[in-house]
């Protein structure tokens, strides 16, 4: 484990996150607590209904809390509304517990509008900063590749882009620990003069921008790992997310329906699925320690809906990275030393 | 085949479109005339290295010609001034035969930008079109999806996306016999509200459009198969096609990179490949019939680059089946009963 600072890093949890909440947040706040003693994880939510599923694991952790929270936010809530009209959710309590200095970040597998639009008012961004930006780690070649932003905005400006270039810069460096991590522009062609009116906009701010900006890469580069960081707007990175993630459903599909032909090729199926499920693992957002929200002046690690209690471990085992090795103050530093603060 | 009319398709190729030029376009022409006889498959280009081909194929077809042309287009010209720089390409005497009823259709594997900017100046647009789209099929759980557009027209108009929803909806009708197909815009979210600029302007002139609109689809719902035809604009699209091209390397790579951990995992791969080969055969643009250019009054079916002989026969059957369907009176009709064409 990452050690720069000695003390105990406290993670909010939000209990009422994704869809089998409050069950697998509680689990997966549960394991992590139990396999990591220099972590505090404070489960926020309904007390009773977080305190059912802890009794049931008959566990007794004096490294996991709980803050009782009366309400949650739904997948249906409107992310604009929804701050005003449930002050006591889940959400806005453990956000509120890390402005108030009661915890050092966030883990939600919530409704990740909701995450974005209170992250933001609860936390406010990093000084600098106009948008902050939700990220992904996509499967590629040479390992993973991370693309920003994959939904936070959509109809980006071009400092948005730049903005999130060097945020993801900052994310790869310390986070996947790559040596001056590749930064490409998305477009429709590696030709400079290729790319829609954003993107043209945004390729000459990159050039100047204090990363290692190759240039335009394509759509093909992502999974191909060209680069380390792919920049584009929360639009099409969020729609090239959910593609991404929809291969593995094709991919099963065709197997299952290969396995259907008949005897032989079921015996056949079941004898390759070991060996391609461990292959195909990359594809499974549930091996990821979720997106990172950056830019917000604070810590929020998002999940996706679906999240295991392993993902969630492996979220929370996130968000304790991110706050042990400072990457904030790693933001503020870059956008400072390149008097980028005061525009 | 299809015979709605009874006469000789005549489809001109550009012998010199692609990577693998003259060699794959004029063995996928020998394959086609050989195949089918009736079609007539014009090869255009440099007459003496085109019989150098055929000479070595030892074939003596009476619906296979050659027409000379001295000139093509590489795939580093810009598309923009080639036009004019090469008045004598294969790409543009090709087109040309086509303007003046010598040929029913064109078939290239060449600089993409070149045959969309040769066919639009060469045949002009169908009347009512204010841009033609470049369409692709993409694998899905039900088959196909018809992605329009995947890069004729970066920064569309919200009513050049109606336009590309009409042609996709009746290419998909007659080429792929879908009963009244499902036509969806792509977009970050299955509401109504949700969306950037253009997917906002688009979907309210979508919903009262003569096609079965059913809404926003996600990036997850191309390869699920939600719908039959997928609308965005070129540069979304682009990225998307590009990146699905891509999963096959990636699996690939997975299974390369699994092979090689040692003798047991090698002769196990080996095993596996060819069940997984039929399995992902859909991943391969190899196997589809090349992309057809909507909207041109004419008719151009695009190659990938690194089309096969195998490609471009399918190709010029694609080509012939357009032709023999009549699609662009079917969209000039469609245009027409809606009183879409002058606007």
């Amino acid at each position: 484990m990452v050690q720069e600072k000695e003390n105990i890093v406290r993670i909010a949890v939000d209990a009422m996150g994704g869809d089998f909440a409050p069950e697998y947040p509680v689990l997966g706040a549960i394991e992590a607590a139990q396999e990591h003693k220099g972590l505090e994880v404070i489960l926020v939510g309904p007390e009773k209904e977080i305190n059912d599923v802890i009794a049931k694991q008959n566990v007794q952790l004096s490294n996991l809390k709980v803050v009782n929270a009366d309400e949650w936010v739904t997948m249906d809530d409107s992310p604009a509304d929804v701050f005003k009209a449930k002050p006591n959710s889940s959400l806005n309590v453990a956000l509120k517990m890390q402005r108030e200095k009661q915890a050092d970040a966030l883990v939600s597998a919530g409704n990740t509008g909701a995450v974005l639009s209170h992250s933001t008012l609860r936390l406010g961004r990093i000084q600098g900063i106009g948008r902050a930006t939700i990220g992904a780690e996509l499967p590629s070649i040479k390992g993973s590749t991370l693309v920003f932003d994959v939904g936070a905005t959509v109809d980006c400006r071009p400092d948005h882009l730049v903005e999130y270039a060097i945020m993801g810069s900052i994310f790869s460096k310390y986070i996947y620990k790559k040596d001056n991590p590749k930064v490409g522009l998305l477009s429709i062609g590696e030709e400079r003069s290729k790319g829609n009116e954003l993107s043209l906009a945004a390729i000459e701010m990159l050039e100047k921008a204090p990363i290692n900006f190759v240039g335009n890469v394509e759509g093909g580069d992502i999974l191909r790992g060209t680069v380390d960081v792919v920049i584009c707007d929360g639009y099409v990175g969020n729609i090239l997310l959910k593609m991404a993630e929809s291969v593995l459903d094709l991919f099963k599909f065709k197997l299952r329906e290969y396995s259907e032909k008949g005897f032989f090729q079921k015996i056949w199926i079941g004898m390759m699925y070991g060996t391609l499920k461990r292959i195909l693992k990359k594809f499974d957002y549930q091996e990821q320690g979720g997106t990172p929200l950056l830019g917000v002046n604070g810590i929020s690690i998002i999940g996706h809906g679906k999240s295991t209690p392993y993902a969630i471990k492996k979220m929370i085992f996130r968000a304790e990275e991110v706050s042990r090795l400072e990457i904030n103050n790693k933001i503020e530093k870059v956008l400072k030393e390149n008097k980028l603060i005061n525009k």
